[in-house]
């Protein structure tokens, strides 16, 4: 395959609160993942982010977190499969509601933050995801990371399972993200995570930090808008993948048949 | 018409807190309004109530107020129509995404406390109101109180409207409910509040505290469960109503053509 | 000592929702916890709470909780020590500040569910919430489980520590509270519960789950306000102890030598 | 009078959410407003800014606003005389507690957003503002804006009272603010603003949009930390009030005898 998404979080300003630049990353990437009001973004802020991804030609996703907003979803809470359903189907819920709204369409969905890496290594949890996607809009592409319990949830659910890598985050050896604190989790170095990315999409696999490789299907890039040098980053990816004959698709777009 | 609906606000817990008696209305009550997370309820106890209400063949609306949990939406806030628009996209979509799951329709949509107040005497806001009700779900009935903006509003952009009366409440010459402040807003004595719904529904008229009576077409009657006394008040309209004639029916099941 | 005191925990109510039944407590306890806003409470209500307080005597303590109202501060967050500094700085702060308008003293804090809970078996926590307090107001009595790194903390702080047991839970063998989910986590009979407090009061020493003893300081036992029975259990519970012998005094006036 | 006072809102970041431009402000003003929790900051960011401001020698005040996060508490709200006392308290008393923490002193007390704008016209609100602060610590600075209800409650009620004047900011005839929405509200062009800002403390009268005169007595000169180009705005008018002679004191160092 020679298609590629670009995926970021967007949305996430809430009230008068700004964050990330969802103005700087909107012309390069492809696929836009909205926070739903529960870790961050606010209806006013979720329906002029959508209006602009449009604008764009992004195609737009549902971000569901953790109902945190002082912790931005990222601690676990540890929730009952019931409420993780009734967390996902109001977020998603919410999303197609200001999507019908602004005339736009939620194509994805994806976890945000400790609900997304929970998940990931915790088929309960990824169940209860799925069920609920399931039950709200089983037309919904699930975008997830490669090698999780979210993908295997996804695919044993019968959704279509769009999976994600990382330019800028190094693998532990099951094939999860290091954590933030590991000294060597994050790769802030634009070539090396361009070189990191384009290894994972002509070979597919990853390398994880003690040189285990693994075979993964990786549709779906995801880069950030925080921090000065992001946006920069952003576009540096997407150049070198384009340069080296990847053609961006937003997610709708790509072949995500396994 | 001798059909008649009965109408309460439900779903208005928080977390650990508890409000009103959902247990206690929904053997009476035909249409329950679910409080939609922003000024009550929550994802969970969004979800509960609606399982609540189809087992006992309660017709579920959405039930969207201004995102205050500390005032309980009961404080009047001067948003834009753009803001009030995805304000109540936002609230529908996520009870639409809850109601998806649980296997529950949601027919109707009533707004909540200050901003069904300020919009039953504002056009712009009722237009905003009835904008995105139309754009994310247009089967969706229309509940207002008569003679107000609102019904005028959903009326004019074809949407289904039932007009709703207050059998505890006292209305002005202008055919708006006494502010609560007024010494006579509120009619305690069950049996006083029955002779007054019965005067209604018979002959389509209200009577404000002049005198002054006005035409209505008065379909769903508010009841309400906060109190020691609200589900005996509740019961003995229900059955002084039942008892005269009318027969109770889910706001699905109303002839609600103008 | 034949001095004992209960404590409840009180002004959880928030915004419209109201929690616990306070003024059915303050007749019998002689201490109260005041929710500070972070998991319940809000400046309205703890106002109204203290002087209701006040009027019955009873004194008054800061009950900080984590900032998760949502989840009523019962969900573990794992907050750094600094932060649990200015998590604690703040609410005590915010107490001293609404006893002042109301005329009222703070003589005690107790932390809050699961902030208390991890805090119990975690030194670095205890002392972090030690040293906020000793910054804020070393004169504040330390109310905290007894055989607690709390206690431990408190004391080697300098702090003045009162020693808290509890009438209606288990104790496992390392004395620390049996977690709600076990069977036997929770007693609700009243006169099992009163022997129990008894026991502990008369011969200072708590019998955990598999029939272990541990030498205790018992100085307070808390109640709760909580269930249709729990007023009347709090109220079994004070008149058994009275009857036995003991004088029941507030924080202030115990007599807290070690 | 040749000293003068350069204060500035901070502390307005709310968990993962930055606002504001604390670390560029803080070497040039004099003193800071630490918003406390309720429509901005948070405990832990409290405590940060509060190490910081205290490094740069700038004297500390209280910001209390609206409990009301989601509209940065710019949003009117209607609360009753009791209401504002406990919010005033309540915020008032977790700064001072938060300050205690970090070896710092809260010196003053500024109100923000709407409960400024609004009590600084409505003599019950700001009498009831200054009851609190009276309450809680009757040793406080008062900052209030010029020709405001404001100043006119502190002063009766025997605080000491800095007055404030805004340098971008157009007067109305009466002394007030004009409204942002009016087309002269804001001055943007740093030249004009430093005139105005000489002119006010020279010749202690403000000049309204109408050409009005009215006497003042200019104690402190409010700067922003909003916008690209704010932190530009404030060090041209640090400066150019320095290269006009005065001599930039904090709040405690000013002599604001009457």
């Amino acid at each position: 395959m020679t298609d590629f998404n670009l995926n970021a979080d967007m949305s996430e300003s809430f009230g008068a609160w700004s964050m990330g630049n969802d103005a700087g990353l909107l012309p390069l990437i492809n696929s836009a993942n909205i926070a739903c009001g529960f870790h961050g973004g606010d209806y006013d802020i979720m329906a002029k982010t959508m209006r602009a991804a449009v604008a764009h030609g992004v195609s737009l996703g549902a971000h569901p977190g953790f109902y945190d907003l002082h912790g931005f979803g990222r601690r676990p809470l540890h929730l009952s499969c019931a409420e993780i359903e009734h967390l996902i189907a109001y977020q998603l819920g919410a999303a197609l509601g200001v999507a019908a709204l602004v005339g736009a369409r939620i194509t994805h969905i994806k976890p945000h933050g400790a609900l997304n890496n929970m998940a990931a290594q915790d088929a309960d949890m990824a169940n209860a995801i799925v069920r609920a996607v399931k039950a709200v809009d089983a037309n919904q592409i699930f975008l997830a990371p490669v090698l999780s319990a979210l993908v295997k949830a996804g695919r044993d659910a019968g959704l279509v399972v769009a999976e994600e890598i990382f330019a800028d985050r190094a693998y532990m050896p099951d094939g999860q993200l290091a954590p933030r604190g590991h000294e060597s989790a994050v790769i802030s170095d634009p070539d090396a995570a361009l070189a990191r990315s384009l290894d994972m999409l002509k070979t597919r696999e990853i390398t994880a930090l003690d040189g285990t490789r693994k075979s993964v299907n990786p549709h779906s890039l995801c880069v950030h808008g925080d921090g000065a040098t992001a946006v920069e980053m952003a576009r540096h990816l997407k150049t070198g993948i384009v340069e080296a004959g990847f053609t961006p698709k937003t997610l709708p777009e790509m072949d995500l048949a396994v």
